[in-house]
């Protein structure tokens, strides 16, 4: 095409383009966000063990994508349920951008979309950290890669899932509305967390986490440098990945423009809240909870990040912060070991996110974000809107808990019936990474233990990184 | 609005907001830098401490900036001081695109703005580790970016102040130009090197830092690793920290790809030029000259990013470069301790940066930058400009180092009469998150001290931070 | 400019600019990427040699870019080898965009441009940490990024380059149709790739690294999760080093998406294979084997990331990842010592790649790329096409290897005789960060040791660098 000839609807849709594979590159980074969180919580025992399941989760989970997910997600609609075409990013057509399935607005969401499945996956490796076996994880990230997530992605995002918003017919809304749940607190940090959760109920709690009278000790946590630089690079990443579900960026870039303000102010009021709490319930300034603080806001303005106010999005922050507090507590007293409190910050941030959505959103938001014709219904019921988002999101809620729930609890129970699902006793009191991995990290730091033998020869490749 | 019916100026008016926003992501990315930077710089002993400083700048800063900041710097002018109108982003209308005060790209200005503010403020953290009280801190932090900087902007950049270039009748111009400070070297760095001077000063220098003959003792610094880090994700932010500046990007894309490279340029030429002159000295290859020269070359060119030829802005960094070296000196020699030679980087390069716009600004580059009109007399002396520019900005220079000086020096004097600035002699030995963060990072690699009881129970919310 | 009389021209060559000026951003971060790489895989001892290597490449490498590099690279061209106009940024009128050299995408481009010779340039430095003089690296450093790699990047990528895809007559394509290396597996890899083989073969490997019954040892690598962060940083940056490749973004947004599609499915297929293989073969998960079979992926597929289906892609990728593993052992059994697996990533890699190129373009994408005309031919031989590209593809890697390989073997071996290429066995031992950078880093976790008497003050600039 000569640049003379372009129009500006041409140069329109190379911007949306842009828009969305700058926001998939913002997100892909928070692969590396959640390796360093993750690796900065567990003991340095573990290092390359939860490193390598976040390497392995980024890459199994594109060829999964690639192949299965994309297709199953937002193929062409079946029943409501699933996608059935698209399969390995083919069509009809590759390339025509009139009659073909795939033009440059269809590869950059299939990317998009990826780097979203990526992210709910890679939330279940830091709860499950530190005593799950390497194929019980590898088998989980494929399945909730390719098949468990797809389908939750399909009924909120895709033109004819039956929670969808974006139905071609508006009678055909779930109560009026469809789910309001523009960047995924219920589809992605949902589905995630409540894998996640599901995980550590049938995994159990590592060795010495907790007492006969009900206390709980805490675990060596490798560094909290690690922890924070992950957040940071997640918080960074949000960015992206609120903004650029703005899919018509051109249309609507004060949508785009207001997102990412509002998920600034989210995170940063969900970080001084759990802050705060912890020093009001423990004594001291805790930076780990100034850190998931910021997450659980994030993940709880997510829902509504295309449809809050700046005020609505502050005070959806604030309570995310506060449930973290209670959530992570509720789970302690159940003997559930999260060990990055995934599911306080996930799958509870989430389901307050669906929520607030239903509560917090603005007419004046909705009609921007969704549709002006039903924004003074489907607004949220502190606008005035008449409950319909509401009752869609709870619904939907409810859907995600139940799918993604049963099905991960069936996996997991599988698993551990087959080919197991926890290491060896032995092995987790010394640490995965002697016994699968080549040896410790850190060998300069740290003595040497060698508790497990170990197979594996001095002559080989990636010797660089077996010490 | 339907992508058939859009228009070129539609598109461009999406483009330069998508343009501002990513700028603001990469600044904001700049928050991981600094945090990366300063835990690298100091004691492991006083690693959350400085971590959930950086946290807290990032957090209550947006909210600051949300509530008054912006409004203070960028709402409607009263007395060409400070702005009087937009708080919490509200204005007359929020969505009209023509009426209204908040369009899509009031909305990614404001965004952008606070990551500027944030900057200002985070540059302070650094300089006053490892003996600050946290609440000293906190309410620094809050008035920094809520109100001393606010009005330094509106001085600068709004279209009302005394000092801005961007007033509607040039004769109204300061000097006949105003100041030429296209990103910040002494809106951004010298407030926030200014503040942390102060800071220092009332402060006093840590315990064991110099002799009484008057020589200095280095302290330990946690890792040189984490230094660079910072530094590079620094230099990389700072791209679109200058180029973001851009706000008309469409209409000159041409000065946003040179301020790229003028950025790159100027941060390489200060390394090179530190590195080299702390070898002369002192005799060996130092690397935290090399990244703090690189750090100094860039508050250099900075004000004149968008007004220098590339051989301008080479010889404005390696001029720099050496600054830093002094700079740095001088500080030793008055036993002012800045943990991260702040003040030597952002407060000398900031001043530097003001001066040097006013002798290496090209007629060409100003006339593409900021006026046709008036650039054969606004260029930099060296160009055969007349001067104004370099007298409006001596003039703003010293009304930074007024203002900001002023009130900071009140605001540590009065913290330090009242709640007290500096912790108690035994917490600064024993390292501040022993007594106030929980214990200890790194439990696997240090052996444990408890020198100073803390309160805390292993049963609560944040407990994968809480060692 | 008004926005008012904008036109679509218009904004399509600022959004063209835009896309250029992200992806430099995005791959200048990976000089960052490559900076945690390297100093995660060499032992602490060398931590501040290694990082002030980097430094210094970036920083240098910057200057000498914008001073020669770029011109010799993109001038006009001579007989087809070199570049002879545009030095120091410097045409015959910088500002007009009809008439003079540099318009808004010539700096882009200067500046992606740098970006990727920078990328070339640290590539070796990882090969020969911790032995080889600073003198040494500085003087190649400055010599790869200003002449020998320039010239390879003329022959390839400038409008006048004997083996260039992209010259005015199809006439004078080498073999019909020029060297298809979309992104530089041959330009940027192999030329980083080769010059790090000729360092590790004139330097010698490190001390302990062989024995004399042939086999090796494995040596301290610092941290398996700087290496981890930094191969992150390195995949995601990779985004912008294919994509910003398309240099019309608005004319083939499809071609973009493509690309970043392509390298995602790259990198994760061979980190897949690579892990896999090192499994079979050694017996363990291998967290190293999988990060470099990313890379090499990577490497493999940037060749041809313009040209492949997603299919073509995962094969290639998958071959990669296996290749890694036999060029890794290869090296060993022949006492080359690679610190970081440079030469089996970038050099083998990056010939595969370009054969590769010749084997599974497919037309459609070929055309959308390069050129519909000679897509029939031009296509790989897998894909039905004539072997044209594959003829140039092999004869350009011949004339790298060629071209890198004599240069830098002359280059080192001059370096050897001169001013001396490797430290004394004294400094290696106790590492160079004593006797060179002012001492160890991570003082509060290794015990003191100094073994070499080091010059500097305590009273000096760098203080806070300097332990």
């Amino acid at each position: 095409m000569d640049t003379a000839e372009i129009s500006a609807t041409d140069v329109a849709l190379a911007v949306d383009t842009a828009w969305v594979l700058l926001g998939a590159a913002m997100v892909f980074f928070m692969q590396a966000g959640f390796a360093m969180l993750e690796v900065g919580s567990v003991s340095i025992k573990n290092t390359k063990n939860i490193l390598i399941k976040n390497i392995g989760d980024s890459a199994m989970g594109a060829i999964g994508w690639w192949l299965f997910g994309n297709g199953l997600a937002f193929g062409r609609d079946s029943g409501g349920f699933v996608g059935v075409t698209g399969f390995a990013l083919k069509g009809e057509d590759l390339y025509g951008t009139s009659t073909g399935d795939f033009d440059a607005l269809s590869y950059a969401n299939w990317l998009f979309q990826w780097t979203f499945a990526a992210s709910a996956t890679t939330i279940v490796s830091g709860a499950m950290a530190e005593r799950a076996t390497f194929g019980a994880y590898v088998l989980h990230s494929f399945l909730l890669t390719s098949f468990i997530y797809p389908i939750v992605a399909h009924w909120a995002w895709s033109d004819g899932g039956w929670a969808s918003a974006r139905l071609a017919d508006d009678d055909d809304l779930l109560f009026g509305c469809g789910v309001t749940d523009f960047a995924g607190s219920g589809v992605v940090h949902m589905t995630g967390g409540m894998a996640a959760l599901m995980g550590i109920f049938i995994l159990g709690p590592r060795a010495g986490r907790f007492n006969e009278d009900g206390t709980s000790n805490t675990m060596p946590q490798q560094s909290a440098v690690l922890q924070t630089l992950g957040t940071f690079m997640l918080w960074w990443g949000w960015l992206g990945f609120n903004a650029g579900s703005v899919s018509s960026f051109v249309a609507t870039p004060a949508v785009a423009a207001k997102v990412m303000g509002v998920t600034v102010i989210g995170g940063a009021s969900g970080g001084i809240t759990s802050l705060l709490v912890n020093k009001l319930q423990c004594g001291y300034w805790d930076t780990g909870s100034a850190l998931n603080g910021i997450l659980t806001g994030l993940v709880s303005i997510t829902a509504g990040s295309g449809t809050y106010e700046p005020e609505g999005a502050f005070v959806v922050g604030v309570l995310g912060g506060v449930l973290y507090f209670f959530a992570s507590n509720l789970l302690l007293r159940n003997h559930l070991d999260d060990v990055v409190n995934a599911a306080p910050v996930h799958l509870f941030g989430g389901m307050w996110g669906l929520v607030s959505a239903g509560l917090f959103s603005s007419k004046f938001a909705y009609a921007m974000a969704y549709s002006e014709d039903r924004s003074d219904t489907c607004a949220g019921i502190l606008y005035g809107g008449s409950g319909g988002t509401l009752a869609a999101n709870i619904v939907f809620l409810m859907a995600v808990l139940a799918w993604v729930g049963l099905l991960t609890l069936l996996l997991f129970v599988v698993t551990k019936l087959t080919i197991g699902i926890r290491v060896s006793k032995q092995q987790e009191l010394a640490g995965m990474d002697d016994s699968k991995h080549g040896g410790q990290t850190f060998p300069e730091l740290l003595p040497r233990r060698r508790t497990v033998d170990r197979p594996g020869s001095s002559f080989g490749a990636g010797a660089s990184a077996n010490i």
